[in-house]
Formats: C-alpha cells, structure tokens, sequence
C-alpha cells in the first residue's frame, strides 16, 4: 500500500478512535497485548530475519537493540496493557466557564487525530507507541526503521488483530510500507493528512523534520545535557550526580554530556572527579569515562584536549565535555548556546544561586541538586511517554497521554447571540 | 537597524524580560500607556502621512481601519492599561509533584522568549500585541504591514520609553524597518532569533508562513466558519443566529460564511432566512446577505448559484454560502472538508444530535444554540487575546496571556540519583 493510501485511511479511521469510549479503546488494548503473545513465534521468526540481515552492518549494541525473544515479547504486552490501565485522556473538561449571559463554555480534552511515529530500530517502539497514540484516541502511523521493518510488521499485524476484536477499525493503525528517505518526506509534507508527526531518533532525522516539515511537528530526545558544579556544591554530591547522570546509561537522551565546573573549585574537583569516573571506574572494570577538557580544566586533571565540536555533540557514550566557567551566569550562557533545550542541573549549597539557575536556564527540565537522568514520563508522574519533547510549542519535556490530546471549546447555549 | 539585528537584541532583552516580576512589567505597561497618550499629537502626525500615502490605493474600509483619532489613541492606552492588570501568567506551578523518593517536581510557566508577530494594517494591534508579549514575559519583535508602518514606528517608540521609565531593556521591543516580503521570509526562517512566530492576517499569509516556516509558528484569524441547521432546530432561534453571525461584523474571523440546512426543513426554513437576511435587511437600509446556493437550495428560494470555490473562502463580506445536507454526519463532513477549524455551530433543540455535532466537529470552538461570534478571548474568560488559534498544537481558540507562555519542569532534589 502507498504510504498516501495509508494515511488516507488513518484519516478515516480517526473518527471512530476519537468517539470510541474509554472502555472499547481498553478492550481493544488488552485484546492488542494478547495478540502480541500469541504471535510470538511469528514475530520472533520475522525477528530473527532482520537480525541476520543486520548482521555485520551495525554494531553489537546496534544489534541487541533490534533482537527479541520470548520475554521480550512478553514485556511489550504487558507495556500495552499498563497503558490500558492508566486513565482516559480524552473528553476530560480542562476549564469550565458559564458566562453571564448563560454561555456554557467547556474547553475539552480531544485526540489530535492521525499522530504518524518516524523511529529506528527498537521493535519495542512499535507497540509502545501505538498503545499510547490509540490510548489517546488517535489514529497512528508508524516509519520504522529499515533493520527492524520485518519485526515492526509482524507486530503490526497482531496489533491489528486487537483492534479489530474490540470492533475498532484496523485502519487506525498502519505501518509505511516504504522504507526509504522518500516515505519519511512523504510524510513530513502530508499536510491534511498527518495532525503530528513526532520524530524518534538522532539528530538528523529530528533536524530533516524541523527543516522540512510542513506538518505540525515535535522534537524529542536529542539531549546535550549539563551539569554545572557551583562553587557552593556539596562536592561527593556532585561527584554521585556526574557519575550517575553520565554513567548509568550513556546511550539515553537524559545522560549528561558536559559537565561545568566553577572556577574557585575546578582544582580541588577535578581531580577527584578523574579519579572517580575514570580512575576507580577502571579498577572496578567498569568503562571508565574519557574527559574532553578545555584550557582551565586541562590545568587542573589530565585528559583530551576539547575539540571545536565537542561542546555541541551528544557522546551517547563514555565520554565527558568539561568546562571551567566564573559563576552561575557563566555557565547558564553556557548553556543557552549549546544544550538542546532537554535537562540541565545545577550542584549548589546556595538556594540563591539554584533559584538563579533554575530561572535563568530555559531547558525542558532544570534540576538543582539532582541527577538529569530523572528526565522520564514515570518519574515525572505522567504513567508513561511518547518522547521527550525539547521545543516550546505544546510539550515539553517527557509527553505522556495528556500531551498527546489537543483540546477544543465546546460551547452550549439556549440561542445566544452577540 | 537590520532585522537580524534587531532580533539578536530581542534575543539579549529576553532574559531580563523573563526575570521581571510582575511589579516592573506593570509598571512598564502603565508608563507605556501613559507614553502613548504624551506621544498622541506625534503618532497622530505619523497616521496623517500613513493615510496620505493610502489614500486611492485602498479601500475607505481599510483606510478606517488605518485612521486614528486622539480618542483611539486613548482607547490604545487603556488596552495597555487593561493587560496590566491581568494576573501575570508567568511562574505558576501547573502541576507540583513530591516523588516517594523526595524530589519535588514543578511544573512552572514561563516566557516564550523572543515572540515574533506580522500583522497587517491596525495600528492599534501594535500596542496590544505588544503589551500581552511583554506581559507574558517574552521580548517582542513586531513586522507591521506596509500602509502603517509609519504608525507603528511612532507607537513602537512611545512604548519603548516606558519599558525604559521602567528599568526594562527598550530592545525588548522592537519593530522591523524593512516592510517588504523579504524580512517576513526572515522572521519565518530565523531559527534560533524567533521562538515563537504568530502571524496575523489574511490567508496568504498564514500559508506562507505555515510552509515556508522553519520556526515555531502559531496559525491565527483565518475563519470559514459553519451554522447547521438541523432539523429539530426551533428556526426562530435558527433565523436569529444565522443572521447574527453572519451579519453583525462580516469582516471578522468568527462571523459564519456558510449555513447548512437538513434536508428535511430546507423548504421551510430557507425561505424565512431569505426574507429575514435578505429582504427584510433591505428594507431596513441594512446591506442584505448574497445568497450562493447549491442545487437542493436553490429549489427552495432565489439566489445565485453556488459557485466552484464558495465553499472554501472566507468571504468576510455579506454573502452566505447555503448547502443542504442529510443530517449531521453529513453536515459534519462537509466541515471537516471544508473548514477552516476556527468555529461551528448547529442549532437543533436535539441533544443528543448536538452530543454527536460536538463530538463530530474537530474545530476550536465548536457551539451549540448560539451563534459563532463568542469565540473571543474575552468571552472565554482569558481577559484578553493575541489571536484565535486554528491550529491542534499549543494553542487553539482565543490564545490569552496564559497560551503565550510555555513551561518547564523545575525538580528539587538532595543529591537523588537515579
């Protein structure tokens, strides 16, 4: 099928999502996630192909990625079905106005319609993220990545299955048949027929949307986060908080990549975070972190110099960016020019130089004495996420059910006029 | 001053204009207010050569629309005046969350930061754009259309020295000198300089910015609104809001351009519409409605035939398209083809046909029993407007203090890792 011919249909198919009530769009989630079980030889099979015609074109980390077995399969059912059990976020009545004149005015949570999903290689993302568009009472559309096309498939397929058990039309899901740049284009520039498109993935493909799209859109998960050490820090806090928001999963959008260090206490930090993060981690066998260091830093610890890109690249991997900056100013202009807009902490004793920072610093997430690595749809209290978005208009930040409606003013009068 | 310029000094100004506390920005708005009444004999001096230079090239419309008096002046003052004491939308907690493990997650509003906004011949849309950007905290950067540009420098200079009076950087505001198509392209292509890009004006506008727009941009004002007239509507109230909506001010964004009518009363109903809008209008001196009708309503009464486009301009002009239709899922259609996504109404005395047209509907504002011209900022309870919003994301409807803003996730931790 064209990929214009599917969202043809995922137009049609959104009205009925959008009047489906809380209890058959639940059905059908749960009949989706029984689906998936059932199917697991099928799409283990179809697995299987797209690891062997992987095999030798992307890395081992690459390859993990793309691999299910039985409980992996298993863990997407039971994501499908916890996102059955978190509350409806349409129809909800944000505000209720009755106005002198008797105007009843009721600004109301609706479905933005058909939400297409541009993503990688994650099989898992195919479940997720129709669970969460359907959920939300959209039609969706999913461009998954070449190396898992055949998983995404066979998912596809059951998820269907479930669809239709609940008597909701199969054609509220569809996945891009095309899996080359030109079905990506097609729909970046489907105006009328894409009401979202959420890119998932590395910076080229949420630059080609920003740049290209005539869709409405939103960023997610590029993050070039920082930390800045003031010179008031509670130093083993922050040595806990560089290692953590660095360490504990390199390859997430939420892990640090540069961290800021006053400049009073550059020479006594610095050398205790060497000794932390590379040093210690070695000797415990862990992957110890390479320090890319400017001028100031290089003063105090041994490390690669910085290079020109190195303050505006996301590592996704053991490597560190450090800068010396003179204050809290500094570091938020620091900041301004090369984070992406994700999640940035400050580690202060001074609740007068956090509040600086937190006002000053204009990312989706601005932490003060905490891990960036907290950036996420549970933690933040949402249940769940489609991404993280890192623009301005509509979400920012982890985007759950809510952030997946718009709204709309339903109006009730007895014949008013103006 | 160059554009790119003056949106690098938006760019500096935006930060003290996001830690101003309510105090200073009123404080601003009122020396603004006051600066635009001290400035009257000047701007006024500005508007004569804008009219002169008008005159024979526009409309005695649109050169209404350009004129100012001493007493529009004021009314611009007290507009100002009025946006100062609104509450401030910046800084609320919209949602506060304390994690088991102690993090306390905060939700907080706050500035767009640079808010670019085109617009076209009112002089007084300078000064209320103005003061609700700056109110919400954003620095503001205004392109006026090309007939009141002399207006707007006048004002845009009053309201600069009360920013100053106020202690708040004059580049927080800013209006564009070149008025040709080229430094509208810019505005819409400044990623990084504009962070939020409202356009306000008439169609070709809108499209332009909507495709040709790599920053954020909020579609504002373009409205083919619809009025069903169902078949259990009491057409008394029908007649009434028919012609309140499309009658009372034709040249606005809420008034109706197209009334559907069920089949089954369309012999009844269209000829009392034709002599209520038509003749009776007449024969009052008042300008009477064109009717443009599709075949089934043309059988019914006398008017010109619907012609190839009627169903999808916005004529802002005494002219009613008039299609007959089979029911609400058929008037529904015709809206979702159709419409602009601004606002609808049915009138029926059947609620539960109401429930389906309001579930249908996926329009901003969508009425039942009353007529389109509500949706206003004002009449929705947001005090205020920058512009009714036809868009899903962000904002949609009447966008107020509160849509200008956005938000961030401000977490407070004690070294919580993750």
């Amino acid at each position: 099928m064209t990929t214009s011919e599917l969202l043809r249909r995922a137009q049609s198919a959104k009205r009925a999502m959008a009047l489906a009530d809380t209890q058959t769009k639940d059905r059908a989630l749960l009949a989706m996630a029984d689906a998936l079980e059932a199917d697991a030889p099928v799409i283990l099979a179809a697995n299987a192909l797209d690891l062997e015609a992987a095999k030798g074109t992307v890395s081992a980390v690459m390859l993990d990625r793309l691999a299910l077995d039985g409980q992996r399969v298993s863990a997407m059912a039971d994501g499908v079905r916890e996102v059955a059990a978190l509350p409806d976020p349409v129809g909800r009545v944000l505000r209720r106005e009755e106005r002198p004149n008797g105007l009843i005015i009721e600004k109301t949570a609706v479905p933005m319609g058909v939400v297409a999903i541009i993503y990688e290689s994650r099989p898992n993302v195919t479940s997720d993220a129709a669970a969460l568009a359907l959920k939300a009472g959209s039609a969706c559309v999913l461009r998954c990545g070449k190396q898992a096309h055949r998983s995404a498939a066979a998912i596809v397929a059951a998820l269907r299955r479930g669809l239709a058990a609940a008597g909701l039309p199969q054609d509220a899901l569809g996945l891009v048949e095309d899996v080359t740049r030109q079905s990506a284009a097609e729909l970046m520039t489907a105006a009328g027929l894409v009401d979202l498109l959420i890119p998932r993935g590395g910076t080229g493909l949420i630059r080609a949307c920003v740049e290209g799209a005539t869709v409405p859109v939103i960023e997610t998960g590029t993050g070039i986060c920082h930390i800045y050490v003031d010179r008031d820090a509670d130093l083993d806090m922050a040595l806990d908080i560089v290692e953590n928001a660095k360490c504990s999963r390199p390859s997430v959008c939420n892990a640090a990549e540069v961290c800021l260090v006053h400049r009073d206490i550059a020479a006594g930090f610095l050398p205790r975070l060497a000794q932390r993060i590379v040093d210690q981690r070695a000797a415990h066998g862990l992957p110890p972190v390479e320090l890319r260091l400017d001028d100031a830093a290089s003063a105090a610890v041994a490390g690669t110099p910085v290079g020109p890109d190195d303050f505006d690249t996301e590592f996704l991997d053991y490597v560190l960016a450090v800068k010396v900056v003179d204050g809290v100013d500094e570091a938020a202009r620091h900041i301004a020019a090369h984070s992406t807009g994700h999640s940035e902490a400050i580690v202060t004793a001074d609740g007068g130089t956090a509040r600086r920072f937190t006002a000053l610093v204009d990312s989706a997430a601005v932490y003060w004495n905490a891990s960036t690595r907290f950036t996420d749809g549970g933690v933040f209290g949402l249940g769940c996420e489609m991404g993280i978005s890192t623009q301005r208009l509509h979400a920012r930040g982890p985007m759950g059910l809510e952030e997946l409606c718009t709204y709309k003013y339903v109006v009730t009068g007895t014949g008013q006029v103006r």
